[in-house]
């Protein structure tokens, strides 16, 4: 019986359009992580669920998607261990014992994994980048997927902000060549520690920064009103208001920072680790402008993005022509591979959203023209003779990176002119037995009309004709 | 706790020297791939069980990786239903209950379910390359793993032997590409099909076939032993005889073969699917001929490589050089698409062993000598001045594609001339206040120990002496 063929949800096929239009981007985004000295490293998709537990909380453990053991993974089970009461059973144990390995849930994880397994091959600084499929158990819904590719640089084992400054160039590079403006903003999760500590509420970093992140849409009024109903007293807000009212250049944002943080709010609390913040923050905008960055950049102290793990640098990228979330992010962590035993290793990464660039290039028109061109040249075969005619020059071309189709069938020329016109091919070659008696062959550009007969000979003329 | 990390048996983690020799690889074969048409496409790592049980035997069945439901994958299920008898569980009927997904076991039955899915979008003749990683719960042993990437070309919507040629010379170009000589085989089921007719066990093709296989191992005696213990009569082994003894030219093997099966063997028997499979072979050793092959191609009678599916041609490729199994093999399928609805589809197709492939070019150390370079130029920073010195010249060679790193701390030159040695950077580069006031930067070449003296601005300069 034929079964009606389909995919998982949330799961894609990439057709061989797509596929170009994906590969444009990756290809783009290595190269540019191969001029940092940024290298590949590929790690399994399935890891030990030991590895992979515990790491993204509990809400992530129920994102795994979790592999059965292979062999008679229910053989031998005594199920009655496994009973609660009635016949309710402990599922997540009898999960555990069915299962032990776990498809990879993000780049991260299996990279700090990497770094401890083997520290002692790795020279540090270590820059790697890493472009893999991660599956995520989510519930599918437009522009989320279960299976869905990141593509991560990072360096660990050096703390210094020429780092910082590498992953804002590779950012302000790779949208460049894209063709996407971009705004890149900034923040330090030190200074939101710091304004949390000089406030006085050391204990509510996250809530004053997701206070803080809602100005934009809700204006300085209801952001007050939702800090004063998370319980901050009307002194900690005086003391936020200046940083509410935050405007103007880099340099003048930096100095009303500094001042604030060094005792001159309302408060007078100094706060060493909002200063220590705002020092990495002055010392990364320094190296932007030695090193020259097209892009715009600013600091942004609203961002909150990954708040329990990034304790430095914070980066988010928005496209600034094209409606859609941050399409790149990351951050400075202290601690990355502390949980598998090797403490005190500091590192900084961004990871390009390769689906959400994907949707601003189509949105905006940006994807090259010429990409969609797989087969440049398709020589049209009418006989057994024509064949065999065109095969020796269609492997020259071949082997001078032109991309060739020969026509398989000998048949009708109108299916093969159909063929060229469905795969958007350029030129076709036609050639009989006044070709072959004259040791010529005719080629016409589909686009312009442009029709001619070159001796078979001549390489470097069918070539030049081709472009 | 720290935990102790490690990967599932069979897999494993590629570092950056092993990556940059295995996209070496599929580089080279992708862009053969891509002169001759093919473009890519990609299918999820998870299937539909129903998609995948079924298509590769009961012992295939077993080999698959099958993935756990999301959610609560064993709540609400009455065991009782799976208990068979005392504590003992219907574990195949379990598995199927908590599992509907499971891993891609080949890129083969993902390929016929997209032609199948998308036959009205696909314009036919089809022609698709995929290069993706596949997984198989088999016992894991030198070079056998449980997920290994494979690497298959196919067409499929057309029974021209032009596309069994194009495949042999993709297998050419590659294989002369990548510095490997190799041995193209080829065989034909129908030839097969036809040697058992006119020995009269038209059935017993897999049992000839085997025995054929074995001559160079074994001689011709042992294998007529083997056929008549396999219940091979007198008169049948006397009609295989001649093809045992089989030397000689291709055009000499085709002749003497097209004898036996026009009824000039000792039985007398005319085998007419046997003549169509040397009308085949010979079709294609004329379009070989005529289209030039760099690499030895020769008739095997005894490649018995998927008798259970394919139809046609059979491919197999060795390497002279290096003891290692196939490295490459294929053939031609009459109804791959058929079991998803779409019948008498016929494609042909061949698959890259990359795993073997990479041994061979280790083996033989073929490898490109300079793959290893990551990072061409290293900038030494001994201060913040020097730094931000470099800075601007460091972009914009990294603009021109050179792959360079500035070492990110102010530090001691040892610590850094000690990584450019540990990660072979050919280049550095060492700045003080002497070259920033006359704007110039020193660059050493580390294995001719040659050094020279540029304007900073001379970027053509500086760019030639990288090389």
């Amino acid at each position: 019986m034929a079964q009606k063929p389909s995919i998982p949800k949330g799961t894609r096929d990439f057709g061989q359009q797509e596929m170009a239009e994906r590969n444009y981007i990756f290809d783009t985004i290595r190269s540019v992580f191969r001029t940092y000295g940024y290298r590949q490293i590929e790690t399994p998709a399935m890891e030990n669920l030991s590895t992979l537990l515990g790491k993204y909380g509990d809400e992530g453990d129920k994102l795994l998607f979790r592999i059965l053991n292979s062999g008679d993974a229910f053989s031998g089970i005594d199920y009655g261990q496994y009973r609660l009461e009635g016949d309710s059973y402990d599922s997540k144990a009898l999960s555990l014992k069915v299962s032990e390995k776990g498809l990879r849930y993000d780049l991260t994880v299996p990279f700090a994994r990497y770094v401890v397994q083997h520290q002692n091959e790795i020279s540090f600084p270590f820059k790697r980048f890493q472009i893999q499929p991660v599956w995520r158990a989510d519930r599918p819904q437009k522009g989320r997927y279960r299976e869905f590719c990141q593509c991560d640089v990072d360096v660990v084992g050096s703390r210094s902000q020429v780092n910082e400054l590498e992953l804002v160039q590779i950012v302000d590079r790779v949208f460049s060549l894209l063709g996407i403006r971009v705004l890149i903003k900034i923040n330090n999760r030190k200074v939101l520690t710091g304004l949390a500590e000089i406030c006085g509420f050391p204990e509510r970093v996250v809530d004053i920064t997701v206070a803080i992140d809602k100005l934009d849409k809700i204006g300085l009024e209801k952001v007050e009103e939702e800090m004063a109903g998370k319980g901050l007293n009307a002194e900690a807000i005086a003391v936020l208001r200046p940083v509410l009212l935050l405007s103007g250049s880099t340099e003048g944002k930096l100095a009303t920072m500094r001042g604030l943080m060094n005792g001159g709010s309302a408060s007078g609390i100094v706060s060493e680790t909002g200063l220590g913040g705002l020092d990495e923050l002055e010392e990364l905008f320094g190296l932007i402008d030695a090193a020259g960055v097209a892009q715009d950049v600013e600091i942004d102290l609203s961002l909150a993005r990954g708040l329990n793990y990034y304790t430095g640098a914070i980066f988010e990228v928005k496209a600034l022509d094209f409606p859609i979330g941050s399409i790149c992010g990351g951050g400075r962590y202290d601690n990355l591979t502390g949980i598998f035993g090797l403490p005190d290793l500091s590192g900084v990464g961004i990871s390009f959203g390769a689906d959400r660039i994907y949707d601003v290039l189509k949105g905006l028109g940006k994807f090259p023209a010429d990409l969609a061109t797989g087969t440049r040249l398709l020589f049209a075969v009418m006989g057994a003779d024509e064949l065999r005619y065109v095969l020796p020059l269609a492997k020259t071309l071949r082997e001078r990176g032109v991309s060739v189709e020969v026509w398989p069938e000998a048949g009708k020329l109108k299916k093969q002119f159909d063929y060229a016109a469905k795969k958007n091919i350029p030129f076709i070659s036609i050639n009989g037995s006044d070709e072959i008696a004259a040791a010529t062959v005719n080629i016409k550009n589909l686009v312009t009309g442009d029709q001619k007969a070159f001796p078979a000979g001549d390489v470097d003329a069918i070539l030049a004709f081709l472009g």
